[in-house]
């Protein structure tokens, strides 16, 4: 999507000697814009895990295109195979519980190994990255298609500006390009429908305030940053037409498992008759997990993300402030769960359907049958 | 409530020369313990104009005692009348929003204009000030009492620990002492039920982790801090047996305005099936008003305040910083208003009752035969 006016994502390889991946140092957003070259292994699996990439479909992107510089990095006389297999491995537990990137590097490096000849290995990865960065980035523009209908759909029928309340940063940021959730927006957006996003501050890490907020400003999308206590006194109010978030896991009952606060949004959502979507790509279903606020385990992470926030202070330097006592215990769950029964639909690549079993069998089984 | 091991309220009238009246100066808190003497009723418009003090109830009260300054401070050839109205009028319009501190002024006034004797003044002035601080802490202390009773049962029917949930800061610093909401707390743990809070941090404005996290430690009261998106998970997995907040405002027919968010929680409360009850002393009831999600005005507040959060920096100052851009448009309704049909019952200094109007009437109307 658009930064300063210009076309970008959240990633990109230079071709150049050598062989750089460019990524968006996100630490620093929204103050400061900042790219930074990953030029070995050892910058990948730093830039994944001190966070200056984040957000699981990026997160694997980048993995992938990691795997390419191992290929490229290889000097000297060491086998490829035992070296190849290190780096991979090295790559691969930079965040270990991100699928993703297991899953990303796992298909680079498979297609690294299928080469018989050794000169056509890193063509053979740099290949198979862009194929994962191209089909994440298809996926969401496909996203972005389904759920610019509904929006469209308001609009015709209520005329005026369509108000889409998100929660967290489903964002091309996140994504590569367009996002999960920020998808139909852009689309939308971009055809010329009246949009207005109402970005949830997304406590404890405000991503929200901090990548959502920045995503539609550069975009040119209007939006008014909220604390995440606003949306039910906005949906009461009429001043919201859609609440439209993403998951990072979402069964097969259709039970929505998203950022921390998305159940609160649903259920306001319900109870002021206003619809709430997930926009998630197929590899976000988990098709073993029925009952997901029995089933899907929740994160439990630091209580320091609770006690301090992190902002620009009054000398323009980037650091962290403690609101309550420095001893003060907290509990830090980072998600929620979403029961299907107020999800109004799921967009993915496929389309919309409902929030149940039978919708979203229907939905993919019919695609596999279709498609392959 | 206790403060490093020792009761205390959060005003404190100090006879010696001159009369000085104390008041915690709750902008330092939780960082810093801190009295400030207020000698002169230019002390006090600042104290309660600066909020170094806050919470409607403790507004009056400090406005009560500064017209016993303003009686005290009284010097020179000057006619009594015009100065004593002057100085009133500063008092009163310190907030000109509180309620409380115009009631409070105007009865201190009364009594100090109804003495003949102008020996007497003083004197009229502080027995009044004096009886308006003992009515708060006994209408809290009697909310105290009846909301303990509803925790004692809870505690009996289900055994060990009970967890409740409150939402912003309805504690004893913006009361003089015990609170609304938190006195229930503070009477059940007094009496050796097993309490545990959870503290909503309650932003943007943080109240919850400032000050209610700070009164329950020092009072020794066990709690957890939480941000605002946590609640309703915690409901779903059976770890809150009840929410209780305070209320600005509360419309005869059962409708509870209280700070932006609660809303949000008297959803979950009622989709997890736990109790949700308000705490609030009979002035807080607007006889007036009947729908309150469509009448009670929402005061809108500083993008500021959403914008920037205030805390204590790596240097050890309290500083703010700014989370989004400094330009992010932001919106900061201040409250919001969760209707009858979501509260389980209203606790006030007469009882607990339903929150509808044939309940309250009942309750005040009885209360008003049976006392007067």
């Amino acid at each position: 999507m658009k930064v300063n006016g210009n076309w970008c994502r959240a990633i990109a390889v230079e071709p150049g000697e050598p062989v750089a991946v460019k990524v968006i140092d996100q630490r620093w957003l929204p103050h400061r814009f900042v790219w930074a070259a990953l030029e070995t292994v050892g910058d990948v699996v730093a830039a994944i895990s001190d966070m200056q990439v984040r957000g699981a479909p990026l997160i694997g992107v980048t993995g992938a295109w990691g795997v390419y510089l191992a290929v490229l990095r290889k000097t000297g006389a060491q086998d490829f195979g035992p070296y190849f297999e290190r780096q991979c491995a090295r790559i691969r537990s930079a965040r270990p519980t991100a699928v993703n990137l297991a899953w990303a590097v796992d298909r680079v490096k498979a297609a690294v190994l299928a080469q018989a000849d050794p000169g056509q290995r890193a063509e053979a990865a740099r290949a198979e990255a862009a194929a994962i960065e191209e089909e994440e980035v298809e996926n969401c523009r496909r996203i972005g298609e389904h759920g610019a209908a509904l929006i469209e759909k308001i609009h015709r029928e209520k005329g005026g500006t369509v108000h889409v309340l998100t929660h967290c940063n489903a964002g091309w940021l996140a994504c590569v390009d367009y996002g999960t959730a920020t998808a139909p927006i852009y689309a939308a957006h971009d055809r010329g429908v009246p949009v207005h996003v109402w970005v949830d501050e997304t406590r404890p890490l405000n991503q929200g305030a901090r990548l959502t907020a920045w995503e539609m400003a550069q975009h040119g999308v209007p939006y008014t940053l909220i604390v995440d206590n606003a949306g039910g006194h906005l949906m009461q109010h009429g001043r919201v037409d859609m609440v439209l978030v993403g998951s990072d896991r979402t069964t097969r009952a259709g039970d929505v498992a998203n950022k921390i606060g998305t159940y609160l949004k649903a259920l306001a959502a319900r109870d002021n008759g206003v619809p709430f979507y997930a926009a998630l790509p197929s590899s976000t279903l988990d098709w073993n997990l029925g009952d997901g606020v029995e089933l899907i385990p929740i994160e439990e992470r630091s209580a320091d993300e609770v006690r301090r926030v992190m902002g620009l202070d009054e000398r323009g330097n980037l650091s962290p402030v403690l609101v309550p006592t420095r001893d003060c215990p907290a509990a830090n769950p980072a998600f929620d769960v979403t029961p299907a029964r107020l999800v109004t639909g799921i967009i993915t690549e496929k389309g919309v359907c409902e929030a149940n079993e039978t919708a979203l069998s229907r939905m993919f089984g019919r695609a596999r049958e279709e498609g392959k």
